[in-house]
């Protein structure tokens, strides 16, 4: 027997169009011999539906849609992610849902299997819609008894782990059922890193059961959430023994060794070469299917001729095309001559136009306008926001205009610690690089530039003088990041251990860092909540983004122990 | 016995502050005569603490505070809401904290009770944090048993909602195990209506049961969340036998009936007596707190002669005094005369300040600067927008020199169907009145102004011409809302039964409305998700706000039913 893995791009919500693309991975599936076709999680609406999954008609038309695919379906078995509705709950008082998969076969819904372990952390609400199921997936096929499980059921090995996340253990379940092969209907997302996690841990639960595991990711990006496919499949011993592509559709065929229970060789996409690479794939992928998903075919960035922009117009211009982006160039009296020549060559390098906006004669119409109001202060924060303002307004003129997505290029260390402004460079449909340490944007550009010859036929991407500047807002003469903000590796490993790791003030102190700094970082993030909350999605590369798995109260003044620090 | 309900108005992550105010309320307890005092759901740390529960410090410091509160306490019973650690979640795979209440008396912590039913819904996110309660918690004190429920233990009533919520019952569960008195620590969020859903809840429950019930409310804004009080105490019969103010702290003393077993007549605060006199109240407390908790004194409002910024500009008033309330005018060429004049009329009834910052200057620079990348197209929504954002870079500029919070005016219609500006009029910290509907905001102006005599000594507050002139967003000459969008009546009623009751187009239409509009108002909202996304936090009045309760994919197509009604 031999199965197929359709790792699909996925629109949220699109029922017609995820059905379609069901149709044609099942078609290429019987071409290629296939007897079943596995699909990832929920892939009938895309994951995450999110609230779409409240609105009754959206999930009458989601179980109308199913019934009509199974019909249309050519002859193998299909494994359709769906919402199935739990017709118990009005008695019982459960939620309304089940996070379930259909067997789809002979032109019917054959079983109905639902999930067990609902994440409901991080970027997870899965608890708000969905019933657990209780029971043990299982189905048999071509002489093969097969025991499902659905993304989280995977995730309970406490020998991996080294502690129970859930009290029960689908996995140790099917295992005492006695089943031939354990597959899985994942949506799992992207973060750097991940993707060697789950090959250890399914190496490991294969291993230790003697069990053959297939997991069936999804690929693609819908809003901050970047799904890297990746699906693999193990042997009983616990190697891997196929592997799509990452970050690419694919159609992976797996064969079935009928005398061993076990699964045959097949094909093994090679992995990212390295984490700048993978976050490289990550990020293109995620813009790509945003604006695309968005409608959208080109996109405007703000180039300030600083590493932020100069990163994701790369991307972008990787993601869409040359001819699909514009760089817009808005340069004040403060900004220094070699602003303008680097964001020029950078544009040069990608092959993208430009456009270049002064923004002296609005800042001095602004100022005019306030002239009175602001008569006797002395200049800072007011004005220097002033001006960003101005260069959202005119990106957003030019998005609003053009239609053009409006990228922002703010990075995570900025967003942290409020050192971005509100409605001025944090303006945009999309935060490319929102979750990416400033230290992790060096790192990338340094990538991004080994890579010149083979991407753009050129001898560098980035700019070395972009790479060898100091960094600096320009909002004022003579001004640099530093001057407000601790040098950016010392920032960015506190903001590692506070934010990712959720340390205490007094380990991140003991790690080495001066206390006056961690106490000044701590507070300047509590006190930049207030611009998170209104950022655009940032793509999310890490355990911890600063998007729906960041929930954070404003109006909190947090007791945190840190007198003994000083 | 005398019990004691404290109403507090509690900072969110304010351990420190928030135990003052528990031993504050204690001492007034104590010389009050009580010898056991109520106070709200996770007392200590305000509800709701969202992923400052994540930090491990943050709970530890919790149990520290918990515990010097109870050495420090005068003598009487205390029942303190706080998160408990779960000992058992890495052995047993559950979360790692209760949402509990801990009895303090004697110095100590004598008891502690876990939280049976965790909602997880709206803007609630209980299981994201939370392992729910397996026992019935019941205490005795004073020769009374007392049966403990939180919050939302006491919403199960299958009677009263023809269907169960929940698997379990804590108030039936109590009943079997045979208690005197059923308690109920809350923090249950305002929504219009709510306090008479609630009132009827318990009383059905106190006379089902036979069973006195006293339910303790949070008082206060905390972020988009009104907590309006109204804590009550149902006798046996399920009569209301007291009621604490609503929207305000209070203290509220209920005497028990020792040989009936039941609650004595207390003081009975009166309801408000309209559901605008209470939305009013909501508004002025949740704008209130967000700025104090913020730390704001003073707040900036830019008045367009509208409606929806009138009725922003009295909130503010009443919520803060007219000496902090700014208000700027921000004509353009296309504002007509008598939108300054209006404006100006509000201010003077209001009694506030007001600064006059024209536009057209810094408009024609934009114009000048966009010039050559705008050639040969013509006006639109783009030069539209850029009015918009200049009116709130201006009014950021003003609130980041001065330190004043900006709160902007949209009202509910608008932000459903994006008739707004990101980054323009939709800029703030807070969005007063994001979840009223623009019916509603002339229904409270109206109502206002049957006030204006008690409130500020005035014949009107809001000025009539702003309430009979057409609505208009004044960004082209001769503009009213109603080319593009329906009448609001209509509008509003078909956004309540789409994003309210959830109905399907078939059932909109079937209510009367016509199909083609119906269509246009659901592929409105669905193209707005962007901008709400990244609009202020709004304080919520209704069962579904756009807030943290709406979780809506932005990146989405979804398959909606409609051509059939076409």
């Amino acid at each position: 027997m031999k199965l197929a893995i359709a790792q699909l791009n996925l629109v949220i919500g699109d029922l017609t169009g995820n059905a379609a693309q069901i149709m044609a991975a099942a078609q290429q599936a019987v071409e290629k011999g296939a007897q079943l076709l596995l699909t990832p999680e929920l892939s009938l609406c895309g994951y995450p539906p999110r609230d779409l999954l409240i609105n009754p008609s959206f999930v009458e038309t989601m179980t109308a849609t199913l019934q009509q695919l199974a019909r249309d379906l050519p002859p193998l078995a299909v494994l359709v992610g769906t919402a199935e509705p739990n017709r118990q709950s009005q008695l019982s008082g459960g939620k309304p849902l089940y996070n379930s998969v259909a067997l789809l076969a002979g032109g019917q819904v054959q079983q109905v299997f639902h999930k067990r372990l609902l994440p409901t952390y991080d970027v997870f609400d899965e608890n708000r819609y969905f019933e657990p199921g209780q029971q043990p997936n299982v189905f048999s096929l071509g002489g093969w008894r097969i025991g499902l499980t659905i993304c989280e059921d995977l995730w309970n090995d406490e020998q991996f782990w080294g502690q129970r996340n859930y009290a029960t253990d689908p996995v140790g379940d099917l295992v005492e059922q006695g089943v031939d092969l354990i597959i899985n209907l994942s949506a799992s997302p992207y973060r750097a890193g991940k993707q060697k996690l789950r090959e250890a841990m399914l190496q490991h639960s294969a291993n230790r059961y003697n069990q053959p595991i297939i997991y069936t990711n999804q690929v693609g990006g819908n809003d901050e959430l970047i799904f890297d496919g990746s699906s693999i499949a193990c042997n009983r011993q616990g190697a891997i023994v196929a592997r799509a592509q990452a970050f690419e559709r694919d159609l992976l065929i797996i064969a079935l060794d009928e005398a061993q229970r076990d699964l045959l060789p097949g094909s093994v996409a090679p992995a990212p070469k390295s984490e700048d690479a993978e976050i490289w794939g990550a990020l293109v992928l995620g813009l790509r299917d945003y604006a695309h998903k968005c409608n959208f075919t080109k996109v405007v960035i703000g180039l300030s001729g600083g590493v932020d922009s100069a990163l994701v117009a790369a991307i972008a211009t990787e993601a869409l095309g040359a001819q699909n982006v514009l760089g817009v160039l808005m340069p004040s009296p403060y900004s220094s001559d070699h602003s303008i020549q680097d964001a020029l060559a950078l544009a040069e390098n990608l092959g993208i136009a430009t456009q270049i906006l002064p923004i002296a004669e609005t800042m001095a119409a602004y100022e005019h306008t306030l002239g009175p109001a602001f008569a006797g202060t002395p200049a800072g924060l007011a004005e220097e926001n002033i001006q960003a303002r101005i260069r959202g307004n005119l990106l957003m003129a030019i998005s609003n205009k053009f239609g053009y997505l409006l990228i922002s290029t703010g990075n995570k260390s900025e967003m942290a610690v409020g050192y971005c402004t509100l409605y001025g460079d944090m303006s945009g449909g999309l935060a490319a690089i929102a979750d990416v340490p400033k230290t992790r944007v060096y790192a990338l550009c340094h990538w991004l530039n080994t890579k010149a010859v083979a991407l753009r036929g050129k001898l560098e991407i980035i700019p070395a003088h972009i790479l060898t500047k100091p960094p600096s807002a320009e909002l004022k003469p003579g001004q640099v990041d530093q001057d407000s903000l601790p040098p950016y590796d010392t920032l960015d490993d506190i903001l590692q251990r506070l934010i990712d790791q959720h340390q205490s003030l007094a380990q991140i102190v003991d790690a080495g860092h001066d206390p006056a700094v961690v106490q000044q970082v701590v507070q300047m993030v509590a006190r930049a909540e207030f611009k998170r909350r209104q950022a655009p999605p940032g793509l999310k590369i890490t355990d911890r983004a600063f998007g729906s798995g960041w929930r954070m109260p404003i109006a909190a003044r947090p007791t945190i122990a840190i007198s003994s620090l000083m």
